[in-house]
């Protein structure tokens, strides 16, 4: 970064370096691991001034990955109605995100930056288990152990990850010309069994750990 | 390209030109629209020089490609045995050739190329059409309508990559270090459904075709 002298440093570019550094201490510590006051430092701020410009770590942690959507505000909606129609739910407001002028390049972009990019996979991966697994654990609480609910939120995301792939970036055919009804008709029953049907899990069994081990905000 | 005066280009020169060219073809026109003489022109070579460095049209496709392993060669061992034990074979070899330490970061690159340049999009897209979709209706003539296994085909790769992605690259816990047999139990029924179970397709009922207007060898 080249500084003119004389010429202090604007909003943006405060802004930009405590994203930058921000970036950088979430993919190094994790979501859990890294403080306000570290990134702050790194940053060479004040951390009041991390607050100013982004709220909570949380709302700071969102500017880093910028989400297509409102995880915070998406989520209760999928789980509004029945627990068995949550596929349905899910791969239509999946398929409204990719299909939408901004979010879906906004997506396409997310992805990209992930599988080509260290840090943007390590902010995406912590994204997912904090902001997506962890509320989903949350959300089964009482129905489905902890442990499995991580399995199962894993593998609806490589589900939905593939959707994306060779549904909207890769463009297969027939599935990426099919119709929405298509879509849920076909990959429906498979989030929905990985929600809540059947899995087997056979290392389950061979490395079975109390359960209070890995809770709702575990990191396991 | 720099080239030294007074120096006739190499055989890596032309064999490059030859496959650039080649690449941009194949992308452009599809496997099936491209020629080798439209090849060759493009490259500014003679036809026969493009025979004798690659072979013939597929082969030269699959150089362009360059996947981490032979279709040709592993699609058949696949069919081997019961059509229902199909999945475990698939994630089988597949888990296989992404644990490996040469074929596994070769399907990274590819994948990663794939989603990032827009040439590589194509080509993969061509070689999943003519390689392995291709492939599958053909198998699957006589059991499964050839326009319907051209869309099983395409949610088999839907799940396929989304695991590359979660379990491989971006390595989501807990499906990243989940066991193979854990892998087999879980998405094995996914792929197996995909392939020979039941998917209700309403828009098959709207949009019937007949059936000869999509052949195994049909590119529609």
């Amino acid at each position: 970064m080249v500084r003119r002298p004389g010429r202090r440093p604007g909003k943006q570019h405060t802004r930009e370096t405590i994203l930058a550094a921000a970036r950088e201490t979430f993919a190094e510590c994790g979501y859990d691991g890294a403080t306000i006051r570290q990134i702050a430092t790194s940053a060479g701020v004040d951390p009041a001034l991390v607050h100013h410009y982004f709220g909570t770590k949380e709302q700071l942690f969102t500017a880093t990955v910028q989400p297509p959507v409102d995880i915070a505000e998406v989520f209760p909606k999928l789980f509004e109605g029945e627990l068995d129609t949550f596929a349905e739910r899910l791969l239509t407001m999946f398929m409204s995100i990719w299909d939408h002028p901004v979010s879906g390049p906004a997506f396409e972009a997310l992805l990209r930056n992930a599988l080509t990019n260290r840090i943007s996979a390590r902010l995406i991966r912590e994204f997912f288990t904090v902001q997506i697994q962890r509320r989903a654990v949350a959300r089964l609480a009482g129905l489905i152990d902890p442990a499995e609910a991580r399995l199962r939120a894993t593998l609806v995301a490589s589900q939905l990850f593939g959707l994306a792939v060779v549904r909207y970036v890769l463009k297969f055919e027939p599935l990426a010309s099919a119709s929405r009804e298509t879509v849920i008709a076909t990959v429906g029953p498979t989030i929905q069994r990985y929600l809540t049907g059947d899995i087997k899990r056979p290392d389950l069994a061979e490395k079975a750990r109390p359960s209070g081990q890995t809770g709702p905000g575990g990191q396991a």
